[in-house]
C-alpha cells in the first residue's frame, strides 16, 4: 500500500465515521418522531375521569394559561383527525378519483399510519362541488372521472371499545375537510349572509344568520349524483342519529360528539354542531383550527347560551383567516380586507373560547414571510406540540 | 336504519370496494417495481461464460439490433451504478455536507436499497470544486461546511466473491458523477482543447488532445483540502493499482475494469479509461450514458486501436448533449449550438460504439417538450428497460 492510498484511506475512514454517526442520529430522530406521532393519536391514561372538563364543561377556564397538558394532548389528537382529511384527499387532477378519498373506510387510519387511533370510520361525507368555494373542490381532468359533481368533504368515526374505556365515553368524531384559502375569496363568500332557517336548518330563532357560502356547501345536493344526492347535512344527521341510537339508546352508554375542522372545515364544524344541537341532547364539542367567523350575534348567543355548545377555537395570532370577516376592522388588518369589510354587513362574530398560539415564539416554526404558512394546519399542530 | 342510511351505506360499500381494489393494484405494482429494481442490480445467471462478449470483445457486433438481452441487463446494471452517484450526492445547500456523499462506504448500497448489488465500495473519489463546471459542484451555505473546496465525484467498488462467480471475473467498477448540464455551458468547457500530455496524463502520442475543462476536473488538486489534496486521477490510479495487485497479481484472478458515468461523468469515464489503459493491461470497458465528445481524432485512434479500449455509448437520439461539440454541425442542431460551434476548432469526435435509443418510441416515456428530460439518466435507464 503506497503513501497516497494510506493517506486517502485514513481520511475516508474518518469521513465514514462522521457519516455513520450522522446516519445513526437521523435514524434515532426518525424513531422519536414516529414514537411521538403514534402517541399523538392515543388518549392519555388520565383522560377518562377528566373528559368532561377537557370537553369544555367549564368553558376551559383556568386550562389555557398555563396550558393543561391533557387538553393539549386532546387538541393534538383531534387536530390529527382533521389533518387526515387533507392527507387522504385525492388532489391529483390526473387521477380519475381526484376530489375523492384515496382510501376505503376500513383502511383509512391504517393507510395514514394512524392504525392505533382506536376509531372506526363509519361514514364518509360528500358535498356537491357545484357550490363554488375557492381552492376547495377538485375535479379530475380525465374523461372517465369517478364523479362529475361530488367532492369528499370529511368523515365520521366512532371510538372502538378499548378506546372508549380510555376516553371515559363513546366518542363520535366528525371531521370536516378545509382549505388553505386566500383571504380575498373568504371575504367574497361571507359577503352575503342569510337567516339560517331559510337555508334549510330548522331553528326557532329567525334572527340567526350565517354566511351563505358555508351553508350552501352543507345543505346543497345534486339528485343526479350518487355521492351527493343527499346533502352533507342529510348524510351527517342520518349517521349521527344511527350511532346515537346504537350506543346511547340501545346500549345506554355515555356518548359525546366531537367535531373538528381546519379553516373552512372549522366553519363547517361550527355550523354542524349548531345543527346537531338543535336536534338532540348529546354533548357536542367543537375543536376548530383557524376557522373564520361564521354567524351573527344571535347565532353566537344561541350557540353558546341556549344550546350550551362548547367550542374551542385554536388560532395562530399571525394567521389572518380567523380575522375575516371581523366586527373590529382596525389598522392591524390588511388593506384589502378593510376594503372588503367596508362593503359588508359588519355582523359576524366568533363563537366559543379562543386559544391563541404565536408561531413567532415557537422554536420549531420559522417566521417566514409566507402568510399562507401561518394558516397551515400542520403548523398549528406543531405550535400546540410546542 | 332509515332510507337515507341504507342508500348511502350501499353507495359507500361500492366505493370502498372500488378503492380497495385500486389500493391492492397499487401495492401489487409497487411489489413488481421492487422486484424488477432488485433484479436490475444482479448479474444474470448466464453471464459468466459470455462476459467477454458483453464487455465488447467483438465491439458488440450483432448484439445491438436486435438488442441482446444479456447486454441490455448489464447496461442497466452499470447504469444503476452511475445513477447511484446522483442519488447519494448531498445536493442540499442547507446541509453542512452539501457537495459530499450522504452515506458511508460500508452503508452505501444498503442506503440506496441496492444491498443485493454484490459489490463493496472501496474508495470514494473527490475533486476540487475550484474547477468551474456548470451545475456540477455544490457548496454548503453554512459557515461550518465540511469542506471549502472538495466535491464528491464518484466511487470505486469491487465485486464480492459470490458476485464474482456470477460475473465470470472480479470486476472493479469505477462510477463518475455527472450533471444535467445546459448545452451552452458544455460548449464553453470544450471550447478550449489541450494536448493530453500537457495536462499531466502521460501518453506517447503528443497529438492527442482533449477538452481542457474535463481534464482539469480529473487532474486538479488543492493541497489545503483533506479530500482533494490528491487529484481524482491520483486517487483513482492508486486504488485501481491496489485492487489489481490484490486480485490479479496476488490471487491470480481474472480482473476487469468497468467504468461508467452519465453526461459529464461519461466524459470522465472515457478519460479515465484512456489513462488506466496507458498504465496497465487489464481489460477496460466504458459504459457511458449521454456523454459529450471529449477528444480529437488522434485520441479516438489511440483509444480504439492502439489501446484497444472498449466503449459503448448509450445515446437518446433526441438528447442534444452527446451532439456537442460536433464534427458535423447541421440543421438538426439548435441555433445557439451552431453559433458556439462556429467559434471552435472542429476537432472532437466520439469514441467507441453507439447504442441509439429513441424515447419517442417508448411506451413508458412521454414526449414532453422539456429538453433536459431527454438527457436524464433515469429516462435512459427506462428506455433500456424497454
Amino acid at each position: 500500500m503506497n503513501a497516497i492510498t494510506k493517506d486517502v484511506e485514513m481520511e475516508q475512514q474518518r469521513e465514514d465515521r462522521r457519516v455513520e454517526m450522522a446516519q445513526a442520529k437521523d435514524k434515532e430522530d426518525a424513531r422519536e418522531r414516529e414514537r411521538r406521532w403514534q402517541e399523538s393519536h392515543q388518549p392519555r391514561d388520565n383522560l377518562a375521569p377528566r373528559w368532561r372538563e377537557v370537553a369544555g364543561r367549564d368553558n376551559w377556564v383556568g386550562m389555557l394559561d398555563p396550558f393543561d397538558p391533557l387538553l393539549r394532548a386532546e387538541l393534538i389528537r383531534y387536530g390529527e383527525f382533521a389533518q387526515a382529511c387533507y392527507d387522504a384527499f385525492d388532489f391529483d387532477p390526473y387521477s380519475r378519483y381526484c376530489g375523492g378519498c384515496k382510501y376505503s373506510r376500513r383502511s383509512f387510519f391504517q393507510s395514514l399510519d394512524m392504525a392505533n387511533a382506536g376509531y372506526e370510520v363509519t361514514r364518509y361525507l360528500y358535498a356537491t362541488s357545484n357550490v363554488k368555494l375557492p381552492n376547495f373542490s377538485r375535479r379530475s381532468k380525465r374523461n372517465n372521472a369517478w364523479s362529475d359533481s361530488a367532492n369528499w368533504i370529511g368523515y365520521i368515526a366512532v371510538s372502538d371499545d378499548a378506546t372508549t374505556v380510555l376516553l371515559g365515553r363513546r366518542d363520535i368524531v366528525v371531521c370536516w375537510r378545509g382549505t388553505v384559502t386566500q383571504l380575498e375569496f373568504i371575504a367574497d363568500i361571507v359577503n352575503f349572509n342569510q337567516p339560517i332557517y331559510a337555508e334549510g336548518i330548522p331553528t326557532p330563532d329567525r334572527s340567526v344568520k350565517v354566511a351563505a357560502g358555508f351553508v350552501n356547501l352543507y345543505t346543497d345536493k345534486d339528485t343526479n349524483c350518487r355521492f351527493s344526492k343527499y346533502s352533507a347535512r342529510d348524510q351527517l344527521l342520518a349517521e349521527v342519529r344511527r350511532q346515537v341510537l346504537r350506543y346511547a339508546e340501545e346500549r345506554g352508554e355515555e356518548v359525546s360528539i366531537s367535531i373538528t375542522g381546519h379553516s373552512l372545515g372549522g366553519a363547517l364544524a361550527t355550523l354542524s354542531a349548531y345543527d346537531l344541537a338543535e336536534e338532540r341532547e348529546v354533548p357536542v364539542t367543537v375543536y376548530s383550527f383557524a376557522g373564520p367567523r361564521l354567524g351573527n350575534e344571535p347565532f353566537k348567543e344561541r350557540f353558546e347560551e341556549i344550546l350550551g355548545l362548547k367550542s374551542l377555537r385554536v388560532v395562530n395570532v399571525h394567521d389572518a383567516v380567523p380575522k375575516v370577516p371581523g366586527l373590529i376592522i382596525n389598522e392591524n388588518v390588511p388593506e384589502f380586507v378593510r376594503r372588503a369589510g367596508a362593503a359588508m354587513p359588519w355582523s359576524y362574530c366568533h363563537v366559543g373560547v379562543k386559544l391563541a398560539l404565536d408561531h413567532k415564539r415557537s422554536p420549531f416554526l420559522k417566521d417566514t414571510a409566507e402568510a399562507s404558512c401561518f394558516h397551515n394546519l400542520e403548523a398549528y399542530l406543531h405550535l400546540l406540540d410546542g
